[in-house]
């Protein structure tokens, strides 16, 4: 076992405790977030901290530090309102992963990194088209974590779109059909296989398997 | 394409909504989070929110919701300033998705479900001994997210303990080489394996694979 006390933790050269803090916490989801400028300029970034926060009403939060990249997604999400979430799969692994440089504000990362902006009728917000689930979000609040200076910004999941193939008829939706990757630390993708579902689990009985009969 | 609007969503049937809901934002984080009560019970539950907030501090954060399961955590975390997060493994998921089940206060959940717990010298929190990641954290705050309800609970990572196998030189903890699993919606425990890894992204250049020479 190797282990870290706090102070072992601080004295770390800064990649390393990067490396180590971002992986320590488990697998991430990988999402392309899509809003555009009050000057109609597009910007994409790849974001792992998305979180689900509730369904009813849908609901997802994710964190935003202010003073490092990538800024322009909260600047255009707090000015327009709307923002896109964009599922990473694996064949655009390399371009989503571009996304995460410093470019200057107003160049377009669509355009830079070779990821092609995809335009709903009538929304103003870029959408990723390799992406086979993409949500359309609206800005509700932000929380400033006062702890490091980060915000936690919530909104509301207002449109979903997903591929057929994907789609369940208990309202699962297979990420592992849709090639969706993973993230480990801060520049690994990893590729899910499903190995097991299981029933909503009660005191009383041990939740069963619903793919494997039997087990 | 299948596509719901929001007054789509909010007609669907309550389990197809969970199930819809919380797949779309993609893979999500396995923990089971340990804690303890006052009187000295211990208390394990799975959550797929822990998420990494920041390294220098190091820090995360999870969501509760205080009305539902599994609410013993929160207050245990609460009362005692501290708590433990545990990866899961490929072996033990049929015992982490069971500890989701509302059990009666007092029960452990470790008895119940069949964990081992593991407890460290001079430390009251109990860990889950099957998992080769294991943190100590502390409470350091709380954001109430009024738009739903639920809690933003933040915590400071204390110590780290980490299976050999899984630590790289460059400080990049390998879940695969942990079995360690990511969650597909409620139900749904998918094991990764890593495809890439990339350099640091500038503008100047496409950041190339670690792992492949050439590509």
């Amino acid at each position: 076992m190797e282990f870290f006390s706090k102070e072992d933790i601080k004295a770390l050269s800064k990649i390393t405790r990067l490396n180590l803090i971002n992986s320590v916490t488990g697998y991430k989801s990988a999402n392309l977030i899509g809003s555009v400028s009050k000057e109609g300029k597009h910007n994409v970034a790849i974001f792992s901290s998305v979180t689900h926060l509730g369904s009813d009403p849908a609901m997802l939060g994710f964190i935003v530090r202010p003073t490092t990249v990538p800024r322009d997604t909260y600047k255009n999400c707090k000015e327009t309102g709307f923002f896109s979430v964009n599922a990473v799969t694996k064949s655009i692994i390399a371009q989503a992963h571009q996304t995460s440089a410093n470019y200057d504000y107003g160049i377009s990362e669509f355009e830079e990194v070779s990821l092609e902006p995809y335009l709903f009728e009538n929304l103003a917000i870029p959408f990723v088209k390799e992406s086979p689930i993409k949500l359309l979000c609206r800005y509700l609040n932000e929380y400033h974590i006062k702890e490091n200076d980060t915000i936690h910004i919530i909104a509301a999941i207002e449109k979903i779109w997903i591929d057929d193939d994907l789609m369940q008829k208990d309202g699962f939706v297979s990420l592992e059909k849709g090639n969706i990757i993973t993230i480990n630390g801060l520049d690994a993708y990893c590729l899910p296989k499903t190995i097991d579902r299981f029933e909503y689990a009660r005191p009383s009985y041990k939740a069963k398997s619903i793919l494997h009969n039997g087990s």
